[in-house]
């Protein structure tokens, strides 16, 4: 017993150590307008030694995949949570669309990360990101898609398409940073939480109205 | 008279100089699936010398962002045209969607390069970009909404929100191609005529049923 006690203190402290390093690149690729982050500023946010970085990710790709990993799990899960409630698929779809760009919003990094690992060339790591978020995303859109066109509120639309559209939709008021400068606007850094809020309605009216039948 | 003609063809050589360049990196581009291009490369390619590169636009970024202002200056004419035209602006907007759909299909390489050179982090050239993209499209979206609410067609709606969702709507089947990959699909160097015409299809009826006023 003792030495499962000992062996689990071990994992935890093995644990907490990639999570203190993946907590420091986040936060600090939440305050740069690039991906261009140090392993040793990492180290240094983390207070860890940069070997570390190495020992439990093996690269600076490998620990930002772990970072995008981590947060897939959880965005993935949501969402299977939420195709699964007993909620009317308009209402499914109005949820969704708030969440991803809460997600965005909450760790602005997000999308960068995923445009920055599929644009590295590495296609290994490519295909992952591709496994783990569009994957499942086009698996919800496509049961979303059947239960509106059921319940007869939603015409029939290629769920790939659909999701290319809102999603797009959602990540360009954050990718597209430098419309916010010139227009005096808002960016990816300053894009409060009203700004925010009314973005979300302005998706959720265009892409509900576009994918409803009329009568 | 013969000074001023002579002048003339050494200008003329100069313009064509400079022209072969973006013509070479325009198509070493249109062939990668990233912006990594060297400028030996760009001269390889146009037949030139690199030393041509620097003497013509300094460096890399000026190449690529004399690349972008050649497209712009195009783009945006068209789009000025488009908005003056005769037009109910329901139609102004459904050829303005398949526009930069086109745009886009045409020269994959258009919103790489745009996403490029903004989270290089060069302000400079990031403000560019928003001068010879972003402001005219604001100014056309804000005249095209306009002119919808008053022809009756198109509830208000925010024409910088509008610029977000529906730019970001076109742009990401393009850009997210590891979601192609990922289903089998199509990605931005397979997307055949067929699957674009059905895509601004799409993008076309999402957008106008989404600013539509109903009945």
């Amino acid at each position: 017993m003792e030495s499962a006690a000992a062996l689990k203190t071990v994992d935890k402290k093995v644990n907490d150590t990639a999570e203190q390093l993946l907590d420091a690149t986040a936060s600090l690729l939440s305050e740069r307008p690039t991906i261009d982050v140090s392993l040793s500023d990492i180290a240094k946010r983390g207070n860890l030694n940069s070997a570390l970085i190495k020992y439990y990710f093996g690269n600076k790709m490998g620990l930002l995949l772990a970072l995008l990993e981590r947060d897939a799990v959880s965005s993935m899960k949501s969402l299977k949570h939420l195709v699964d409630m007993q909620l009317p698929a308009t209402q499914k779809l109005k949820i969704h669309i708030s969440g991803i760009i809460n997600a965005f919003h909450r760790s602005p990094y997000l999308n960068r990360l995923i445009h920055y690992v599929v644009e590295s060339g590495d296609q290994k790591s490519s295909d992952r990101v591709g496994e783990i978020y569009v994957g499942p995303m086009l698996a919800a859109y496509q049961q979303i898609v059947a239960q509106g066109v059921r319940e007869g509120s939603f015409r029939w639309v290629d769920s790939k398409f659909l999701y290319y559209s809102l999603v797009g939709a959602c990540d360009h008021i954050f990718y597209a940073s430098y419309a916010g400068k010139l227009t005096g606007g808002f960016d990816d850094r300053n894009l409060n939480d009203d700004v925010k809020q009314l973005y979300i309605e302005h998706v959720q009216k265009m892409c509900l109205d576009g994918l409803m039948l009329r009568d």
